[in-house]
């Protein structure tokens, strides 16, 4: 049972959740479980047919997919690229309900369409992002990863204006955050991770020419890492580590804050990375994407990363490993699933 | 006449500028003065056989390449992958004697390899980069372009700590640097460039949530851009711009900091992207690679990077552009030149 936020109810979400679900190799590997607007449900010819009930209402277990009504906004309020208050606050709604779904043990992985941090944000609730509310809801440390077929990067610092990054870098967070990143990807791999550590500065501050933080705070987490048994290397100058001849050499590198690691993958390959937050008791997956409101309701987005966010988020939820690690040590074919989750 | 620094004399800049210049399509296009140490001209056989001169009797006009003696370095101080204080000399010393050689309009272009930062440091004189040196020498406002088959991106701020970028960005030197950038890609275009300009922070800044550059200094410097009639638009988030449906909607983007551009343009095809310095009265290139001590001296470096920056800086200054503009209308097939510069 994956447990699926559909996001801003004027944006792409509703859609693309949809068309997503419409792949066989979707709706075989998961019974999705949907948390959304009455309207959206009743408008979509598949969601019309799942099993309909409140978050009130939602059965301990289920064996169809269900679509969870937690709003039932006016049309008015949701029309396809106009955002509203209203689907403001249902946005958010539907994350607290999935949340609460996952906490009772209703879903067993998460995976959120996009919200629009301006429009939550509007209705008086500070919102910088989904990794942010799921650390604070389940209070846990965790961290994001942007998991693509060519490249993976973790973020060590995420929504946070550049001027504050420098000073919100600790030695003692960043060796938190290598262990995290270490525990999570050693199921997968199923050996320790080799990880690269980006720098902050250009050229990883050249020798202290540029920066003083690599010498005072990244090394210094490398190296206690390092004595964790965790197989860290660098500082590196970003620049050179993701070129491609150097991104051979790492399983997942850890960039220092969002612009850094995520213009990589995006450029990379946007459709097929998804956006995986470890440490949570119940793995989640997102698409990158935004809420894209002039695609809204025309049909037109692609559906691929929410087809490769779900399938993460169903292999994830497989993986029989400790609640703190997510991963399954996943087939190298990636296939077709043995059972639906 | 491209005037060719060899950089760090204990890295692979000797090594690579002799594999370019054996390639024909780089022989024939342009004709090398080479600025390097009289030990590295003796140990190359093709260097062996250019004309040695030394910078007090480099003549005004060649017509065949020339080896000019900048140094007589022992064969300790230039060892491969062992830098010497001497060395760091060297490299500055290679530099400034093509510097001087393109001002007495002796050659036409630059094209210079690798050097080492931390070495020219070492020896007392602050060095930031080619980049900075070249503008305090023609005492020009210059701006940097990584100039790739699949992206070309400039850079507002370039070897500056992390910390120090926000404080940087000014809206008049923001007008500036798109006036420039516009002004020197019109002539490759053949009509107005269209400049996409990246945030300085996440998303942006999201509207304000995640910073004020954009609505303080970038967006004010756009529109007081486009008034002038420079085709910019922005500020955009940088992870997304630089997805790759994104890239098709812009011929050129000015990042706002090193990494922000760099990352991605050394992902996407490190070793055809050019570092070319626009604003100087002769154009000027360089590979975007480093010293490389590890390859030194064993003929396992890949020359394509001195092979794309040395076809460029033949091409630039073929162009019958005005001196600030140094960017050839290039043909399509970028093939072979019709006459050696």
């Amino acid at each position: 049972m994956v447990g699926i936020s559909l996001g801003d109810p004027s944006g792409i979400g509703p859609e693309v959740v949809s068309g997503a679900l419409r792949r066989r190799t979707v709706s075989s590997a998961l019974i999705p479980v949907l948390f959304g607007d009455a309207g959206s449900f009743e408008e979509d010819a598949l969601f019309r047919r799942f099993t309909r009930c409140t978050p009130l209402t939602l059965p301990k277990k289920v064996s169809a997919p269900v679509a969870c009504e937690v709003t039932r906004l006016k049309a008015s309020e949701r029309r396809p690229g106009k955002p509203s208050l209203a689907g403001g606050h249902a946005q958010l709604a539907f994350i607290r309900a999935a949340v609460a779904a996952a906490q009772a043990g209703k879903v067993t992985a998460l995976c959120t369409a996009p919200v629009s941090k301006e429009q939550i944000s509007r209705t008086g609730t500070p919102f910088l992002g989904h990794t942010e509310l799921l650390a604070d809801a389940f209070g846990c440390e965790v961290l994001m990863l942007m998991d693509g077929p060519r490249l993976k990067v973790a973020l060590a610092t995420n929504h946070l204006p550049l001027s504050a990054v420098p000073g919100a870098l600790r030695t003692a967070k960043l060796v938190a955050q290598l262990s995290l990143l270490s525990r999570s990807l050693k199921p997968l791999l199923k050996r320790r991770p080799v990880i690269a550590v980006c720098g902050l500065n250009p050229h990883a501050g050249d020798g202290g020419f540029l920066g003083q933080e690599e010498e005072k705070i990244i090394a210094p987490a490398i190296a206690r890492s390092r004595a964790l048994g965790i197989a860290c290397t660098g500082p590196y100058s970003a620049d050179g580590l993701f070129a491609q001849n150097n991104r051979l050499a790492f399983d997942v590198a850890l960039a220092m804050y969002h612009d850094q690691g995520l213009i990589v993958v995006k450029a990379l390959d946007f459709s097929h990375t998804v956006n995986v937050t470890l440490g949570l008791p119940v793995p989640r997956t997102s698409p990158d994407h935004g809420t894209a409101y002039s695609l809204a309701g025309r049909g037109e987005a692609s559906v691929e990363p929410m087809v490769a966010a779900l399938l993460r988020a169903a292999q994830l939820a497989r993986g029989q490993v400790p609640a703190h690690l997510h991963y399954r040590a996943l087939k190298a074919s990636e296939g077709e699933p043995s059972a639906r989750v």
